[in-house]
This record gives C-alpha cells, sequence and structure tokens, in this order.
C-alpha cells in the first residue's frame, strides 16, 4: 500500500476562498459584513477532489493521502487569534467533509489556529477536536508571523505544553510554515526551505527530545537543504558536542519525499536511514508543471522512488510501514478496516 | 593552479577580537573608554596565519586563497553605521597586510560596512577604498539586520547604487551573510544556509540581470538548499515565467563547493554546470573537525572534487578559470606574475 503523506487541500470550493476574503476584510474594516461560512454542497467537494487529487491519485497509484488544510493559506500572520481560530476551524471542518466523502483515499491532518504571540497552549482544544473527528496529525508552524521569525525557537519550553498533547494524544507534527510577508521570501521557494532547514538545526543544537522521548516530527521538502549538507550537520553535531544525529535527533525526526528531481532524491535516500523516510508528493502544490527534461509532473515523486536502486523491503518503508509507525493512528485505522 | 574562492580570516591576532569587544562596550556604554586600533606587529599576523590557513593550504596542496573577514563577526547589526565604519575598515586593513605578507598564497576580499537601514551607497567608498588596496571582490550581506530580515530583497531598487560600483570596478560579491541575533537561527546551521537559498529565490523571481548584465554574484555553501532542490526551482521558473534557469539566473550566479560531504558534492556536479562551480572550503570555518566516516576534515573539500568522474579540463575549470573569470582582478594579478 501506497500512503501519501503530505497532500493539502489546494483546489477547495471558491465559496471556502471567498468567505476567507470576507473575512480579512471585515477584520480590516469592521464596518464590513462578518461573514458566514458558505454552504458548500457535498458534490462541490467532490467534484473539487475527483478531478484533482483523487484523479492524480488514480492516475500515479497511491492509495491513502495524509490530507490537511493548504499550508500556504493558513496565514497564521493575518488577522489576530480570533480570525486565526475561525478559519482554521472552517479549514479542518472541510478537511472533515473531504475525508468523509472518500474515506479510503484521505485521512485528516490538521491545521493549527496559531497567532503571533499567542501561546501555543490555545491551539490544544483545536487539536484534540480534530483528533476527535478522526484525524492523524497536525500541520505545527514554527513561524506563525509568516517570515518576521518572532517565535521562540522549537526547543523552547514555550512550545511544551502543545508537545504534551502531541504526546498524550499520540499524533505526530509536520513542521510546515505558511505564506510569507516578508518581501525577502518567497513562500515555496524560500521560506519553506528555509523553515525546513531551521527546524533541524534547532532540533540538533537543542536538547528536545531528551525531554520528550516519543515526540515525533515531519520536515517536509527533503528536509529543506539538511541532506545536501548532512557532512555540515554531522560536524556541527560534533562542534556542539551533541550525540551523533541518528542518536540526537533521528529517532524522532522523519524526511519526506518531496524533491522533485531524480537527483535530489538519490541524495536523501544515499545519506538519510530508510527508517527516516516517508514518501510525500505534495501535488498539485508547490509546483505544478511538467518537467521538460522527464515529460513527467515534477511532484510525481513515486517515479523517483520507484527508479531507485532499493529492495522492495526498503520501499514498503517508504511507501507505508514507516508512515504507519510516525501516524499510529493512521495505522489503527487502517487495521481497523483490515488493512 | 587552485584558487580557494571562500577563505575568512578566523584566526585574526587576539588583539584585533580585544578592539571589536571594546569597541562594543564603548557603543553600549559611551562613558566606557573609546578603543584606539592596537598595534599588531607583523609577526604576530604571519604566525596567526602560517599556523592555521597556510599550514593547511600547505598541507591539502591549494595555491591561492580569495581572502576576507571572518563572517559572523562582521555583525552588521551592532552598533550603528559609525560602529560599522571603523570595524569594516579595521578588518580590511587586516586582511590587506595578510595580502601583504603572503601575496602568493592570499588575495582580497572586504567586508562592507553594512548598518541595517543605513543606505547601501554608504557601502561604496570603502568598496573602492579595498579595490585600492588590490581586492578583487566584497561580501554582500543580503541581511544586515542579523536574522530579522529587515532590508529588500537583492533585486530590490534600493541595491542599484552598489551594483553600479560592482560593474563599474568589476568586482563580483559574494552573498555573505552574518552572525544572527535572532535565536530562531543558528549562523552556520541555519542563517547561512538560509540566506544562501534565499538570495538564489529573489533572483529567480526578479529580472536583476536584465539591468546588469555583467552583474557577478557568488552563492557560498554550495547554493545553500539550491541543487538538492534544483527540481523545484527549474519548476518554480517555469511557474513565474521565467526563462530557464541557465539564462534568466546562471549567467551571474556561481556556486561555491562548501558542501561537506562526497554526496553532497556529487549532487551539486551533477545538476549546476561546471563553468557555474567554483572550488572554495571556507577552511577553519564553520565545521572545523573530521568526519569519523572518512578520517579526513569536513571541509577538506578538495578531496571530494578529486574523486569525482570529470575530466581534467573540468577540475581546471572548478580549481582555477572559472574563478579566473569571475574575479577579473584576481586574473589580471596572477597574468602581471606570469600565471
Amino acid at each position: 500500500m501506497i500512503i501519501d503523506c503530505h497532500g493539502h487541500y489546494t483546489t477547495a470550493p471558491e465559496p471556502h476562498n471567498v468567505f476567507r476574503n470576507a473575512q480579512k476584510a471585515h477584520f480590516k474594516d469592521p464596518s464590513a459584513p462578518a461573514p458566514l461560512y458558505p454552504a458548500i454542497s457535498d458534490d462541490e467537494i467532490r467534484e473539487s477532489v475527483e478531478k484533482n487529487q483523487l484523479r492524480l491519485i488514480r492516475e500515479r497509484g497511491a492509495d491513502m493521502t495524509v490530507f490537511s488544510p493548504r499550508a500556504s493559506t493558513m496565514a497564521h500572520h493575518i488577522g489576530d487569534e480570533r480570525v486565526s481560530q475561525d478559519w482554521t476551524r472552517a479549514c479542518n471542518d472541510l478537511i472533515a467533509r473531504v475525508v468523509g466523502l472518500f474515506p479510503e483515499s484521505f485521512i485528516g491532518v490538521c491545521q493549527l489556529p496559531q497567532s503571533p504571540g499567542v501561546p501555543i497552549a490555545h491551539s490544544i482544544a483545536e487539536l484534540r477536536r480534530c483528533v476527535g473527528m478522526g484525524f492523524v496529525g497536525c500541520n505545527l508552524n514554527p513561524d506563525p508571523s509568516g517570515g518576521h521569525w518572532t517565535a521562540p525557537p522549537l526547543t523552547d519550553r514555550a512550545w511544551y505544553p502543545f508537545y504534551e498533547a502531541m504526546v498524550e494524544l499520540d499524533v505526530p507534527a509536520m513542521v510546515h510554515v505558511s505564506g510569507s510577508c516578508n518581501t525577502n521570501f518567497h513562500a515555496t521557494g524560500a521560506h519553506y526551505i528555509n523553515a525546513d532547514t531551521t527546524a533541524f538545526m534547532q532540533f540538533l543544537e537543542g536538547d528536545l527530545f531528551a525531554d520528550f522521548p516519543s515526540l515525533r516530527f515531519i520536515i517536509p521538502h527533503g528536509g529543506g537543504a539538511v541532506p545536501y549538507h548532512w557532512g555540515r550537520y554531522r560536524g556541527l553535531a560534533d562542534m556542539l558536542k551533541k550525540p551523533n544525529l541518528r542518536e540526537h535527533v533521528m529517532r524522532n525526526v522523519w524526511f519526506d519525499t518531496c524533491v522533485y528531481h531524480q537527483p535530489g532524491i538519490d541524495l536523501l535516500f544515499e545519506v538519510i536511514d530508510i527508517d527516516n523516510i516517508l514518501f510525500g508528493s505534495e501535488m498539485i502544490g508547490a509546483v505544478r508543471g511538467i518537467d521538460p527534461e522527464t515529460g513527467h509532473f515534477f511532484d510525481d515523486t513515486r517515479r523517483y522512488i520507484d527508479a531507485l536502486a532499493i529492495s522492495d523491503a526498503d520501499k514498503r518503508k517508504v511507501f507505508e510501514l514507516n508512515a504507519r509507525r510516525v501516524y499510529p493512528r493512521l495505522d489503527a485505522s487502517l487495521k481497523a478496516r483490515g488493512l
């Protein structure tokens, strides 16, 4: 079975986006009408998914996608905590409906109602609500400011109340920033990749997993710059007098395969242990075109993995078994269906 | 001949550092004495270099190192413009002395007296002064705030006056940030690599080289995350309706080889044109230890290149000819010596 750990609902029905725009307008100018969330029919949701993600899932041959709200529009920096709470709830409810309509193809991961300067503890209730709806993980934004990086590092105790909830609920987090309001950082070309690299280095510099031995993070986009600079990180761990990375970080951190060319995937599998790699594509995401060098979609990452000279047992780890370990609630859900 | 394009004077004599600390103390508390730059003897400089960089250059077999002040202590975010001007002048003068003592082994690249919010035009005089002393390039900090990223992107017209001077003087810039005062970013483990990735994406998103066809940048540390995510960047260029990267960015941008393990170097050479790669080691820099997996120093990057299955002609490009194209003043200086 093939589990894609990294899918976002980038094709949500238009009324959902219209609501968001009205919400932003109302925040800017409270005399503008406060929007009510629109009625969106099952058919609209079905169409938005069947024509897009589901079509590609079938074409490319995946079975289950771990599905979360569109990352770039989480935009925790827009509005205030109330705006973030309302928007997050709407986004997660929509994911729940997709999962309800296509339970064999999707399982939910939630957005969190983060907001700059607001304690992360305020996001626990939404995590619990979503887990109650069958979600199996969350996307945690290390920079709710959207490119100004005003929050403390992920190893800071300020994050601990949320980690305690993650451990209690036995759910992992994907470290995933959202859009950037800093003109220095293109969202998908700089901010995303920088955040991945930054999070890894924070874990390396800190000692978070001594405090939370069962806490689990997925660092997406192939771990940012980390595998390419694996020698640098091994060397820095040594200079900072940390244990080797396998012990110190990689018991608790996984990288996905959202690396959109064969040489990058080759490197990822060369330097990172097979047990730390999860299949992911983030399809209909950052890079939607066809690679003129291959004639295939850049984000059709399954092709790159299929082209690797690795054993079937290793492929099964990357496509299925690792994900079932990282997301125990996904594993339980599959087992309940006899899968 | 082997030219290392990326060396910093990380081993400057202690009085130089004492001056810096006194300068910072005086800025914090103007009642503290304003320091005078100390007398540093030629012997002190000789010793600081001979025991360190020069010893390793000899052991590893390089000929010429493009040498600049220590990057992490440029610290443009500390003090104000006056502090940055004074410190920068002192750092560049020290480089000039190293070059004067070892002209066969070092050639200078200057630090700039950048300061957050201060127009980059204020750095032109120091660039001219250093070029007048025989320097062949500069290190340009895209984030003088030290991790808060408050400056405009490198493609913004605010930078243009400086680019005009670079073009007039025919010198390239290495895009190089300094230390980080943002706790999110470890300097050498996150901030450096993020800045490299960010600069590349700014060049991709913008159209700077249409305005400055002869402007040249070195993006250090192997181009940050870029080669690992080369498919992503090719795909983003396509989505942003830009020409292909070879035309759009890579006529004006070079990556160095400061990637501290063989698989990373293999990837760099697989995806980036040989004409765009400059040999660099940044030795006695970010990662100073010995790789237990190889028994050699992580930053002995010549070994990784020697291990590549590339032609001697290609090796010569990476070790020498590309650098002579990117730094015409280095080329002229070598030619004047019959090299």
